[in-house]
């Protein structure tokens, strides 16, 4: 196995960061807003520019996939190696809604270099983080004198992740066996901060949807009727309270059952960050910390499942009193599921439960909104994980530290369908942005990631020829 | 003391009774809306053609009465006896509104007799139950061959009771004096039902308000931040699901401090009512009965205290979810109280308890639409409630049972601001369609309510005579 020595990699790198940055502005430039009807022409182009940068970066099959919504991009590039793993890297090329009224400093679709940073929408979600790839892979070849990477590349890139995703499970099912692979390196994600970096070993799952309850027929006089029949509201009311204990555990008889539980190093791993509780409730714009007892916040966040409301109606809502008993109630909740938690039992869980729970005389049901959202979590012993964390560790020169994710994302649908383990590299940090005005990435940390994604492919290779990885969820 | 003869009384309704449904009539036609601004001028006609029908039957004063809103009507009629005690009969010559499309087989401002009932809007409510004291006054007099009545009669019609009396504790204030009396008589309320008439003894109190809480300064994303902040919706719930105990008593200590609690007669007089529970649900449009442990349903919507919720307002409620733990929530709450509490005492229980139960990083507010209205109770051994029913007993020549209102009304503010007891002396029956469409009064049973008015004023008399009446709540 040649391996690429470092300052050959830092060489390649710098030598081609004007050309890199060059091109990706380039592509900043295609407003592929995938919410917008209006851009569709343009999430296209940026899937055919993307395939031009493909090509040109050496891919031998790069081409657009159609699917009923946004188009995505697929490339391949098989490795030399007869018995190299195959490595699929997924991003996205569409991005969030952005304009220069919304109060960005400037254009956000004319990108700018300032203070180290570049700023324009799709900087680090994802554009940014895709296209890293690019100067990467060249470096690797470059560093390592190959002519294909030591593993068989593949890349999907979808075109409507800002809009939820809503044909990415057809589209992998579509196309399973190309897609079919060893590990998944999702490149979508971000890390703990500038002088922190980690990598992400899971994201948590989601069954989401609404109970609807229907008492009296119609809105009644509380004078004459109420306290002597059931009411939606009350009985709303009593269903969420329900869902919680006094140690703010969920009391859906089940629910943890089969949970994976943090084990003591985790705990200290996630202990050990530096972890401002007051700044981090700025940033979530709140007052005070609660949740799960025995647990710290970012347990709670990342690790922990759990039942949230969000949003709870019934009766009369307008200015002043209506001295009524309700004749419905409607309840939207979501629960985040971790690793061991499977959404349909879930679902049969709180269907059930919701069920037992109602007096005679409230009528109801049960609905999601989908099928939910698998959790997916690698363990930090997992071999392909700990290639990643070498090939970060060479690039940054720092001790990697571990971090989850604790929303849900189209990384278990990759997981599930494929049937194997997701990996996180993501260079992206909390104030790069996303979603929100001034989009930007960190070029120091934008060419750092360049140089992680070079040496990621020999050590993922040199680690499978130690031993092939075990499959998802293993 | 000169009592008429019940055959006298009889005679003289019937021969009367052409020329008083007539004038009935004539009031009906007039649509004194008082909720629709653009018939103010009605409620103002029928203040006036109240005050001349008033002369006719012969009161020396009848007035309007201006307020800030619809005018009223006073009269009084001096009694001959010096110390006769001085009655106030409460109505109200607003109607709710009404019109043909709304599903009314006839013109609802155009009355017909029908099957024994007079159909149009104020039949029931209040028209024909203010108007039977003319014809009531009338056969007194003739029947007892008196000038004048046995008691002072003083009677006070309110325009604006359909729009929730906006202006009458200052109306009352404002003519303290003139109102001064012995006890009232509202003339406003309904009995059991055709076959089993009955009085009224109380209402219930009302205490109404909203309680805000705040969570986040905004909505924010409940994979990042759920399960490790408070959710304003969840805190809410747990606030109303904390308001009941598992029994459904109210569970805010010391809210059934000082509640006078129903003696075994009045739970044997309750329990002797031809009450249908089946049929009740349907009237209440519900499926099941619940409430209270240890209590009937007539007790619970007569007799006891309630908590209701009558709108729960927090996060998203369109389409589909939305992954969010909200700002904010909203509860509408109110109280119906029973003698014995006070809803200034409530109002501080409420509010120090929801102070006590909410976690840190929720803030919130207390708020009450008003005062709230005072609970009123007659005593079932009260003398002139004896009076009463001994009056309707030789109307109806039946057993007049006992029956409560569960709802909350003006009814409260003469008790307390005028410091008498309450009597209700009501024809109507349920099937009289209140507040909605083909409104219509039972004619014998108008007739038989003339003939209780008739009686009532010498019953009165003679039970002062022998000794006068305690105040309210004594």
């Amino acid at each position: 196995m040649r391996t690429a020595p470092d300052n050959a990699v830092r060489s390649f790198v710098a030598e081609h960061t004007a050309d890199f940055l060059g091109e990706l502005e380039e592509w900043l430039r295609i407003p592929s807003v995938s919410a917008d009807p209006e851009r569709a022409p343009e999430v296209r182009h940026s899937a055919e520019w993307l395939v031009a940068a493909l090509r040109r970066t050496g891919f031998p099959v790069a081409e657009v996939w159609e699917t009923e919504g946004g188009p995505a991009v697929f490339a391949e590039w098989p490795s030399g190696e007869p018995d190299a793993p195959t490595v699929l890297v997924y991003g996205h090329h569409d991005v969030q809604p952005a304009a220069r009224e919304d109060g960005w400093a400037t254009d956000p679709f004319e990108p700018v270099r300032q203070d180290g940073r570049l700023r324009g929408r799709g900087a680090a979600d994802d554009k940014g983080q895709v296209f890293l790839h690019t100067l990467g892979l060249r470096a690797h070849l470059a560093a390592s004198g190959r002519t294909a990477p030591a593993v068989n590349v593949k890349l999907l890139v979808e075109g409507e992740e800002e809009s939820g995703s809503p044909h990415f499970g057809a589209l992998i099912r579509a196309h399973a066996d190309r897609l079919a692979c060893d590990t998944v390196i999702v490149s979508d994600t971000g890390m703990w901060s500038e002088d922190t970096p980690t990598v992400c070993t899971g994201m948590r799952g989601l069954l989401d949807g609404q109970i609807d309850l229907r008492g009296p027929d119609q809105d009644i006089h509380s004078g004459s009727f109420g306290g002597a029949v059931p009411n939606p509201a009350v009985e709303a009311a009593r269903l969420v309270a329900a869902l919680h204990d006094e140690d703010r555990r969920v009391a859906i008889p089940g629910f943890y059952d089969g949970v994976v539980e943090l084990g003591p190093r985790e705990r200290e791993l996630f202990a050990e960050l530096p972890f401002d509780e007051a700044a981090w409730l700025r940033g979530a714009k709140s007052h005070a910390a609660l949740g799960e007892a025995g647990h710290t916040t970012l347990e709670r966040i990342w690790a922990r499942p759990t039942a949230e409301v969000n949003g709870l109606h019934s009766g009369y809502g307008g200015p002043g009193g209506k001295t009524i008993v309700p004749a419905d109630a409607h309840i939207k909740f979501s629960f985040r599921l971790v690793a061991g938690q499977d959404p349909a039992r879930i679902r049969q869980l709180v269907t059930d439960w919701v069920a037992a729970k109602l007096p005679d005389g409230i009528r109801h049901e049960v609905g999601f909104w989908g099928e939910g959202t698998r959790p997916c979590l690698t363990p930090l012993d997992h071999p392909a994980l700990r290639a990643q964390v070498r090939a970060m560790g060479r690039a940054f020169g720092q001790e990697i530290r571990y971090t989850r994710e604790g929303g849900s994302g189209p990384a278990a649908d990759l997981q599930d369908l494929l049937g194997v383990p997701v990996l996180f590299l993501g260079i992206s940090v909390p104030s790069d942005g996303w979603h929100s005005v001034d989009e930007k990435v960190d070029l120091d940390l934008l060419l750092t990631g360049v140089q992680a994604a070079a040496y990621l492919w020999e050590e993922l290779a040199a680690d499978w020829a130690r031993e092939p990885w075990p499959a998802a969820g293993a």
